[in-house]
């Protein structure tokens, strides 16, 4: 197809598409003369994969350049390629961030992989230290019931990874970690509204 | 106590301590002389709450103040302060958001409220649009399974509110709904990490 249909047919402006392809996010077409360039379905599912990146919120052009790198060339390892296009995700970690002494502490304690290098346990570290500053319950059982719930979530989101090849898991495994997390906290606040809305506190007391 | 004390109790400049009193956040001492307060341990307590508050990723003074002023003068209701609270924490939504037609399918399907009032409704919107978009699964069965983990821990989050009278429920909703977020996303990709460090693909294969 012509590069306007590829417009057409994506969404994407054509002066998007040629942006992209300067900066070497989209293979160039098959030049078929000095003015044309014939584009196939790869540059199709290649702009959808890239919309779905720059909807990610907080993550930066040179952080989807990196993703993608991984998907055109991913290690030969699912885990491996996994592991380098989440660890490209927001939120970042300091360059040279502060031991993670509390993320150490209750990762051991559940069973949890304790590792510095991956960006979630300082994630974990800042979130921790905000709770133990506050008055809100943090404790083993608080925390243990969090950890089981995103052991459940974890295993169903991980299960399609399944079959996939490398470059596929590097895809999926972005986009999903970025994208189903605003999905889940919008529907944590409505089960909230829901619980509110539905049961006042007599109901509670007499169960 | 003195000034000073609070300060050096509540890990507070007495520069800002002051700034609060001036902005209304704190209620001033008992005026004990031309040039001295004393404070007491209701003051220590306000501190840590809009610390708390101010840890809140996103949360501009204007609705700490809103969320400070639910506190003080809390609706009889337990749910309705409750409410309030919580319609205060960002995201935000637009001043005057598109239908969430997307929400509104999903939450009927599942049993879940329909307030197109209510942010998180149109949070939820947003994200369904973004991974309508993207190749990523969203069908019923996906949905339906997040909206049953959203349950779980929306219920769990909730039973502390019995017993509470309006004041606490608006403070504890507030930051139970701000602070347990980045705590649960930095358990999920854990979680993740342990699924992808300890099961190889080989493994699930075998189940």
């Amino acid at each position: 197809m012509r590069i306007s249909e590829l417009a057409q047919r994506s969404g994407v402006p054509t002066a998007t598409i040629k942006l992209y392809i300067r900066e070497g996010l989209l293979a160039r077409g098959n030049v078929t003369s000095r003015t044309q360039a014939e584009y196939g379905e790869e540059h199709l599912v290649r702009l959808r994969l890239i919309a779905s990146l720059k909807s990610i919120q907080g993550l930066p052009l040179s952080k989807l350049a990196d993703i993608l790198a991984i998907v055109d060339s991913p290690p030969d390892d699912v885990l491996e390629a996994t592991g380098a296009a989440v660890a490209a995700l927001p939120p970042y970690a300091d360059d040279e961030p502060e031991e993670p002494i509390l993320a150490r502490a209750v990762l051991g304690e559940h069973g949890l992989p304790y590792d510095p290098d991956y960006p979630a346990t300082h994630h974990l570290n800042a979130a921790l230290e905000v709770l133990q500053a506050s008055d809100m319950p943090a404790d083993a059982h608080w925390l243990g019931f969090y950890i089981s719930a995103a052991r459940n979530i974890a295993r169903a989101e991980l299960a399609p990874l399944e079959g996939m090849d490398p470059a596929e898991a590097a895809a999926y495994s972005a986009l999903g970690t970025a994208l189903y997390e605003p999905l889940f906290l919008a529907l944590r606040r409505l089960a909230h509204y829901e619980f509110l809305t539905t049961t006042t506190c007599s109901d509670s007391a007499e169960k």
